[in-house]
């Protein structure tokens, strides 16, 4: 069974001084726009400076003056981005970028990116950029183009793991596994003390978990399937100084990392990536909303053959 | 300006007792076959055993007992082999064998893998099976199942360089540039002595040539605007003995290998390749038809960032 993990991604920051989306919206404002992609509530954690939803599809996350929202399979994400600006209006929102990852199965998805940037033109100016090769992983990123510049101590950052290791595929595909033994598999109560938790594990397979500490965030979502096993997790803490603990855990066969504003990205990457991950691609460009982004895929060499995937001829379906 | 060079790939093997494809099928039959898939005969080559067509997309070669026919861009190919059946009747067939490269733009294709052999699916049974990474280069390959069993004797490959050098890039994208000019750039009078050529250079980019020598061929499709450069190299010749030299003349910053029944493809790869190209996926098996399918693909390790490529945001076509 095929899942597309590959996510969407929009960020919307608002002007604090006219609307806070934490006290001025209701949960029912959020239900709304997250069924505008075909995504539903699953749950809900916050404080006072987090709301942090679990969804069918990933997560939203609300400050007061930002919104991020994660959707991967078949979700039109750009739909609530939509009806975000429609709801709110233009005069409110000071910067939209919209993300998204070359997918699986691009020739299943309900829109392409550039069906997705058209859509959002019909309301603001923007630029696009591709960071990563076209024949390899890549993120399309658009940006509202305005007078907005970001601040640079807004960092953010996304492992993404692919091909993981075939035991841990299989215990994450256990049947009847439970949210506390993925939280214990993947060491979190160490690795993010002092975190909220709210987690879910999905049948037949799939496990998501939003985790937050005052501004603080990171979330996983995992598609633990072998066939096309994908592990995102996103956070505005530094993953990359985490990456160690998740590749040890994981032990995929190719990582992404991508990181806004991470100047020391590099040093860092140098630091602490095991040395058996090689470099495949490196990219890198500052933005006009004056974010930093940084772009890297790394791989594990292979010196064996892997045998040849069999495919079933009768689904006919997305998968193939 | 964007072009999908990815390639679809079928072979097909007659039974020569019942019908030579070299003497009873008249070109008319091959005109209307290609046109099946929106392709159409650009011009024409032969020698006793082999007859060459070079194709708006791509290419068709013909020899007594079988068909290799590959088509590039938004075509349809597994039409032509309905088209095929239909005409000569799975009576006179051995053995159909469909391949299907992952594509830059999967999104904007008139069908999928899945979709093409649920096609070839009404026609004969058959097997698929996926060489590489579904995160990375692969390929589909679909075979017929039957009593057919391939000969070891019968080889082929395929060399695939995916961005190739920026000056390379830059030399076979300049105006009125010779189809002369292109042979003399890949040394092909040097690298294929005593075959004869065919070749085309296609507007605004793009470069084919068919090259036959008795049953050996050779054929080479260039897309190469550095935004989605790809070269396609197949051959019934031992291309990863010539790799050395296509891979100085392009410099490409990643490469797949494929072949077909060479036993020795471990050997030569390690023999040929330059040592630089590190091997990110390496996939074999032996298909029940008796074919030996081997896949690889190297990359170039990266030090330096690269800037994200801009992209039109008015460009809402195929291409995002």
């Amino acid at each position: 069974m095929f899942f597309e993990g590959s996510e969407k991604k929009a960020e919307i920051i608002v002007d604090a001084k006219q609307i806070s989306l934490m006290n001025d919206l209701a949960d029912s404002f959020w239900q709304t726009l997250v069924q505008c992609c075909n995504a539903h509530i699953l749950s809900m954690i916050k404080n006072d400076d987090c709301k942090a939803f679990l969804l069918s599809e990933s997560s939203l996350f609300i400050w007061h003056d930002r919104l991020l929202i994660i959707t991967c399979g078949n979700t039109r994400l750009v739909h609530s981005v939509e009806y975000f600006i429609q709801q709110i209006g233009m005069a409110k929102i000071k910067q939209i970028s919209y993300q998204r990852k070359n997918e699986y199965f691009a020739h299943a998805q309900l829109s392409s990116f550039g069906d997705d940037i058209a859509l959002l033109g019909q309301y603001t100016n923007g630029k696009a950029f591709r960071f990563g090769e076209l024949d390899g992983h890549h993120n399309y990123i658009f940006h509202q183009e305005n007078d907005f510049q970001a601040s640079k101590a807004d960092k953010s950052y996304e492992l993404i793991a692919y091909q993981i290791c075939p035991k841990v595929s299989e215990k994450l595909t256990n049947v009847g596994l439970s949210g506390k033994e993925v939280r214990e598999f993947l060491q979190l109560d160490r690795l993010l003390a002092g975190f909220i938790f709210d987690d879910f594990v999905f049948e037949p397979f799939g496990y998501s978990i939003n985790a937050i500490k005052g501004k603080q965030f990171l979330t996983i979502h995992i598609t633990p399937q072998a066939s096309s096993s994908y592990v995102s997790i996103q956070a505005n803490i530094n993953l990359i100084a985490l990456a160690p603990d998740f590749l040890r855990i994981l032990a995929p066969k190719s990582i992404d990392l991508l990181s806004v504003n991470e100047e020391a990205f590099n040093q860092l990457t140098q630091q602490y990536l095991p040395k058996e991950y090689i470099s495949k691609s490196l990219f890198q460009k500052k933005l006009s909303n004056n974010n930093l982004v940084s772009f890297a895929n790394y791989i594990l060499p292979q010196t064996v053959f892997s045998d040849a995937e069999s495919l079933d001829v009768n689904d006919a379906s997305h998968a193939l």
